[in-house]
């Protein structure tokens, strides 16, 4: 192994660590966060009425943009526009990276 | 057991097996309708983008409130404003009723 592959190989172990760190860090945040939506969306996701949407399983990226259209107030819904008005970015990619993660039933 | 009851047993035996029979057109009519929703949603409704909700396993109340706000403005999105308008309230059920019936991975 050369000087520069040995480089290039911890490099990509710390690129590595940190994001893993970071995915379960954004994870178990959401995981704290998420107590605001399991009223009405259940603890892990899995809604107790139909009229309230399952989040378990559900795809991250679609759940951000769900996110925050509530926050934006471009998709309309009393009970969300309120309940989102004071999440960050970070927070809703905490949400959805959580809800994302759950097994859907 | 009384006449009354006979009656009372077959009453229901008929209205069970006909509403059996109605949740299993539904079913099958949504099936057949959800061609036009499977190349954003896939087949049985999990989506291969990020962007597109898994439909899969969601609840059957939430599905048809979606797609009726879809189909009236209130909700919206350009691709799915277009793609409910031709949609009835039947056709609407019959979707709900196919994907809310799908494991949802």
């Amino acid at each position: 192994m050369t000087i520069q592959s040995l480089v290039h190989t911890i490099f990509h172990a710390i690129i590595f660590f940190y994001s893993s760190q970071t995915l379960a860090d954004d994870y178990n945040e959401g995981k704290l966060k998420s107590f605001i939506c399991a009223e009405c969306h259940g603890e892990k996701g899995v809604s107790a009425l139909g009229k309230y949407p399952n989040l378990s399983g559900q795809k991250f990226e679609y759940l951000v943009s769900a996110l925050t259209a509530y926050r934006s107030g471009l998709r309309q819904s009393e009970i969300m526009n309120a309940m989102v008005t004071n999440l960050n970015d970070q927070d809703i990619k905490n949400l959805a990276t959580y809800y994302s993660q759950q097994d859907c039933n």
